[in-house]
């Protein structure tokens, strides 16, 4: 095998453009296709960011003639009209280097043209991830990611990173993984929750995009044990401050024109969703209840929406839209209740059709209601002595929501299972790769 | 305490700026200083952004008079001239609103009058953040994380995810923290080495900014068990390649206008370094270790360069500068050795003075070395066997680091301690808050 030399890069293309004719260029990825027809092989190789035509002749032919698909290549060569109805322009190549063989049988098939189960994608993600289909929805999660920093700078929020790492369950005690820390008990981050309340009490805005964790013995095609989350948490902001940022999200991400923002990354195939109309809808819970009632759901206020609820709400509103207001009990302890009828809160969830994909509100800012709270929900206020003493030093009103970026990948993309929107998902019976 | 109605944060401004003379203003944040000089009390009130004055008089003057420092206020009124030295211009106010008060006595003064030790600090990070200097060490960390993916991004890096949660010892087995993932073993991921290497197999160029984990026992000033690494990993490329992107990284940091990269966080105070020169020097670890031997350092080729070599080193070279070629049995199984000498490697390092903050090279891309190398280094190839296969389908030469952002951030603005540069550090000792 040859040593890397500073060319490949430099002269590296995969889309021949039309000012390369008659030029030298160099290409560098993997054997899609290999037709060997006697005097001439015709070659095509891909990458991420496309596919391009090699059309390989005389010495180098020994070189190319018996290789597999999916080997890695260099090819260099002047660029010439090409007769291939996929291709105007080809590489004429004079010089042909195998950087490592693929060794057949592959496990999958990542062309396409053999459809494999998910599970066994995702056991071989990493050649999964040279099919076009697959690659676009991993394009897109780093074009989205950078995006959503992008409107949230853009709103005053500064970026932070909180412990994964923590001493106390600090939203209840359900569904961590524990483990020992030194010798002392401690548990994965299921949310950076009481830390990004915090550092709103200096900072002002603050946003984190970070990975979390629930033991979820569950096995729904929503749910994952490792999950990224966008967090944001804003002081001095109402709960229709924290919604309307959370829709210029939404609209930014899905005004992007994403066929240009990244290359040529087939990013534009992969949002399949119509654009919705902004502002979305706010249905507040006690409409949702009434509206699930006339279908015939057994429901009062005061019950929780089901996934059944849900599902027979989504196909009611469609598309994305805001359930604002849920009775204060049905919410965790750090949503602040109405001044005017305290059993509902400033509390609203963001959904997909039944799939939820943001949850907030504004956050209890007072601390002897906020113990109170604590107690009501059957919390040891003695657990969260570090979060309490933190709202006597002048805790302004504030609210906050989170985002499963992964879920909303789900959304945008039409995939019916989260797990083909993270590249190494881990859940109950998965942890490898 | 009143609702939040959505006012707050339209008319807020901490910054005063001289257009605003004889309209009306808002500012929100927390009273800094409380002058009561009888009909007229003086107010100044900071936010992250900055600080402001407010005077208030009439009957106003009862809500703010005995209110303590620390506590979140929202002023309103005309802007007028000020006779202060401090201030040009400050707010005649007319509305006062105290939205939470701050119980004394605090556990530290965030005004930075009266230092407090570190570890006092942290107890109280909420508060700390107030200081401005201690602010603006976190605001510096949210302009370079966006500076370095834009670099990055501008490269061709496409962000990636990958598990923290891992089923197997992926670099050997040293310091991982262990834990019980649905009745199997798991360990918390110390870098996303395996899995970077594996997406460049198809994404070509990937980067990653996330948490990983060492169950480190030192006690260091430059150790922590959690902290924020940079990872990058590029197909077909070299490992001068790879330094070159570390240095351009560097390089957009080091040239950021930070007094006006993000409003008035006082940025620029922050980066205390002077520029280096560009390129960076480039030591071979044998120049190293020749200049080592120099000083009357007891040192052989083939050692590891101690902290104390480290220190000497950085004593002649100062600031930035990259150790290259170490010794192949210095560096893990997965980096590549030299083919005209397989007793060095295609590795790096960056070092500020003794300071390591990247560590990178070409890795090794022949499966049955690879597979090689792992014996040597004592390693079971049977707990590497998912990522082993993945080397057989293709896998080009490829290169890349990963970089200790924390400790660029303690090198950046001289901080002798990597706790002053976490928001919430977590160590042998401390788990909280």
């Amino acid at each position: 095998m040859p040593a890397i030399d500073n060319t490949y890069r430099t002269h590296y293309t995969n889309q021949i453009e039309s000012g390369l004719l008659g030029q030298r260029a160099t290409i560098a990825g993997w054997i899609e296709d290999l037709r060997d027809i006697g005097k001439v092989v015709f070659l095509t190789v891909r990458d991420v960011r496309g596919v391009a035509q090699a059309v390989v002749s005389g010495q180098s032919i020994e070189i190319i003639r018996d290789k597999q698909r999916q080997s890695a290549v260099i090819i260099s060569g002047l660029v010439q009209d090409s007769k291939s109805k996929d291709f105007s322009l080809e590489i004429k190549a004079d010089r042909v280097i195998i950087l490592n063989d693929a060794t057949h049988p592959l496990p999958i098939d990542p062309t396409g043209r053999v459809e494999s189960a998910l599970d066994k994608r995702i056991d071989s993600r990493a050649l999964d991830l040279r099919s076009p289909k697959t690659a676009s929805i991993f394009l897109l999660r780093s074009v989205l990611l950078e995006n959503i920093r992008t409107t949230l700078r853009s709103n005053g929020f500064i970026e932070v990173n909180t412990p994964k790492i923590i001493g106390s369950a600090s939203e209840g005690g359900a569904n961590l993984f524990e483990f020992e820390y030194f010798k002392k008990p401690a548990y994965l981050a299921q949310s950076p929750q009481v830390y990004k309340e915090q550092l709103i009490l200096a900072l002002d805005r603050v946003f984190e995009i970070a990975s979390y964790y629930r033991a979820e013995k569950s096995h729904t095609a929503r749910h994952l044990s490792e999950f990224l989350s966008v967090d944001i948490e804003a002081a001095f902001t109402s709960m229709n401050e924290i919604i309307n940022i959370a829709e210029q999200v939404l609209m930014n991400i899905l005004s992007l024109n994403l066929s240009t923002s990244e290359g040529d990354m087939n990013g534009s195939k992969t949002l399949l969703i119509p654009k919705p109309r902004f502002p979305l809808k706010r249905l507040s819970y006690q409409q949702c209840v009434e509206d699930l009632k006339k279908q015939g759901e057994n429901i009062e206020i005061g019950d929780d929406l089901s996934d059944a609820s849900l599902r027979v709400l989504g196909e009611i509103h469609k598309g994305f839209f805001f359930i604002v207001d849920w009775p204060t009990k049905l919410k965790p302890f750090y949503i602040r209740e109405k001044e005017n009828d305290p059993r509902f809160s400033y509390s609203f969830d963001l959904q997909y059709g039944h799939l939820e994909l943001i949850s907030g509100g504004q956050r209890q800012h007072d601390p002897n209601r906020l113990k109170e709270r604590l107690i009501e929900q059957n919390l040891n206020p003695d657990n969260f002595k570090h979060h309490l003493r933190v709202f006597s030093w002048g805790m302004p009103p504030h609210s906050g929501w989170g985002l499963g970026f992964d879920r909303l990948i789900m959304a945008l993309t039409n995939l019916d299972n989260i797990r083909e929107a993270v590249l190494y998902p881990r859940d109950v019976d998965r942890l490898t790769p």
